[in-house]
């Protein structure tokens, strides 16, 4: 069936920022999209399934299943902020091909409504222990990364796996240009910590007010969704990894 | 070629109930809607194949050859029955993908004969001695779990793998309501006795009048098919495993 | 691009018997569909291309390349002789799916043609020594068994891999009648003998005249290709096995 | 997706000649082709992405974002020189299916620019020292490797992997004339001087004009692309291996 796309409501919106926040190292992607989502008050407008997400259910609390899914929210800017749509979900497609099924799917939305520009989130993996955790950046053309680099992100060297890397590569084919952000993280649990150091760059570069002081929140509620969903999140790093193997965007 | 439905009658039903029996843990949901089809004297009226179910025959007894194939039978309820069509076969699809594919066609043809309920049956896997096997329940929508709440069932915590989970997400998505039901059971061979205490509350759900004493000739013929598709079953959890491995849905 | 299919020639047959030749067990298939080409000078009238084969080429003796591929031929039958589609090739596929896809393009073919009946060709692999190889049959329907059996074959019990399982449970599900015969083979080499005793019979069942005193010449042949490619064939049993495990038709 | 071509002008060209040049054992084919592009100032044309790619992102150098990606490149020879379409990228597809598709798209565009002549370069992995690499050559048909022998290579035996196989064998399908060299090549490293004999009979055959002078530079860019692709190349043999498995034309 490849992608099924459920649109709720079709948002008119100026230049907005397509800010991907699906799982992936360290969670802070998608606890930095739920955080948003949550103190924006951003508004649901779409679903989207993939035959190449997981075959299964998951019974939540109170006996309602739920599924695989990838939601995209949006949020009309006040004053200076920028018009945003917000990818968030529960999983990334489990092969190579779904993701770059997912990635044209979700690129096709944002275009249609007028969007740009896509920023990605994402976690870098760093082993010991981190105080403050940098920034790192890299993006479709040098001069995106003006911005950044003076809020003190450092360049990034290296892969960067899943929608955060494919977003931004398919979307410049389309015209589009691209910025990924990586927060440095242990990565073995949803780190707020990261998300914090994220959302503070992002809200600079794109204007919002939004008050970080409930970010605990939202990585809880992602720890309860990736408990749900079968990722064993554990307070040590030896205690991931098993479970965590199957899902590729979690290298 | 995806998914090949051949359709040998288009039944006239009334609100008809989708149930689930495919090939699972302890083969609950297999032997139930064999022993449904048999004592209601449902009639078949659709085969699905599919590419991504296994890619070999079984020389059955008599030498006569069996395929991998899913089967629909619709039964028309008498007084107060419901109308029933129940999906019974030899296999699930080996692929995450085909699993959708499958569940795509399956919900295709239901919701074409008037269906907007979806009963999926299953085992939950426990060790240790079970002697009253307990049902569990997860719903789409909250008010469907009164039901089998009141019936003694318990909510369900955690994965529904297979088309168990995959009907009731993918079927929501098309408006239908779901319900999965999985009894208790050690899961290495076809169990009878959760099939009994499955069928209890179905039936009673569903104001179904059936003869609950021949359960054990359904599990029989269920063990023979596996028997047939290679799948060793043992009267101990030691013997089973490796063989099973193979099959996703026996996770 | 799934199948591609090169037509030569579209030949005029009086309900042709499709046989099935491609590598397997023993390559009994194999050797006894060329030695038919080869005696009764069968005519190559299609070529069938899959993106499931194998993505390489094959340099043979003289530099010409050589790629994975099924053929076509076919044999206008003398006197009381039966018409014949004999399908010949170095490989089948390697996925499920593509073997799905493979089968059900060559019953387009053969259907086209007015076949209605497929008689699969394959090995059952026996250990220890092999005098005088028995002969296994399966089908479509019990009637069909009756010739074999008079003949002295026995009834398969378990499962029939690859396309001499699919293109009898395929066909059945388009109303053409499969038999499905296995000669007795150790299975680690093209085993001429095996294919004495599987020509013996079908020549019976379908009144061909063909001289089997030069099956060792198209056993070498057979031999020949798959080493080429990179099929090792040892004379003893311990010398296969490694090379092989990629192809799943072989297990 | 499948494949997404991004076609930037089309050349006009005269009996053009196809030369692959995609990474590879020893990297031969990527170093030659890039060489190719550098010297004969040959223009970009066209782009191919193919969701049988990786799906990752590389942060090169200065931050900016590169993904894996198959160029055409195209040249119009001078006096004697044939026109040439030269295919160079950073990666093959990891799929057989995506193998085939994406020859399949190479293969149309070339021969909609008038070719009818694919060359495939490669390296054929040798134990030991190598003093001057020797040539080795196969084709799709026995006359066109009158000239390659005559330059000294030798027939290769085995089988040739990847799209260096794959082009000539559905250009074959096509009618298209089709010439595989391979170069000798320990393998493990972007070799230079491997790419230097291949590049001289290369230019004895297409009567190009190219100074082979600066073969280490192209070998160095080699080096570094594959180096930001997650392929470790080391200067012995032990250090490569585990990073390079995952991908199967370095087998």
């Amino acid at each position: 069936m490849g992608c099924t796309v459920q649109m709720y409501e079709k948002p008119k919106l100026a230049d907005p920022v397509l800010i991907e926040g699906l799982p992936g190292i360290g969670f802070v992607a998608n606890i930095s999209a739920l955080h948003l989502v949550r103190e924006l008050n951003a508004k649901r407008f779409a679903e989207i399934r993939s035959s190449s997400f997981q075959d299964f259910a998951i019974a939540a609390e109170g006996g309602q299943a739920r599924f695989p899914v990838n939601e995209l929210y949006y949020y009309e800017g006040k004053r200076r902020e920028r018009d945003l749509i917000i990818l968030h979900g529960n999983t990334q497609a489990l092969t190579t091909f779904g993701q770059y099924e997912l990635s044209g799917q979700i690129l096709d939305i944002a275009q249609r409504l007028g969007c740009d520009y896509v920023m990605t989130l994402g976690g870098l993996r760093v082993t010991g222990k981190v105080n403050t955790p940098k920034l790192y950046c890299a993006a479709s053309d040098p001069e995106i990364l003006n911005e950044p680099l003076s809020l003190g992100a450092k360049i990034i060297g290296g892969q960067i796996f899943g929608l955060a890397g494919l977003l931004v590569g398919l979307g410049r084919l389309r015209g589009m240009k691209g910025l990924c952000l990586l927060a440095e993280t242990p990565g073995f649990y949803p780190d707020a910590s990261a998300a914090r150091e994220m959302l503070r760059a992002v809200c600079k570069m794109l204007n919002l007010d939004v008050d970080l002081s409930k970010l605990d929140v939202a990585a809880q509620v992602t720890h309860d969704m990736l408990r749900s969903f079968g990722m064993a999140i554990r307070p040590t790093e030896k205690g991931a990894g098993r479970e965590e193997s199957r899902f590729r965007w979690l290298i």
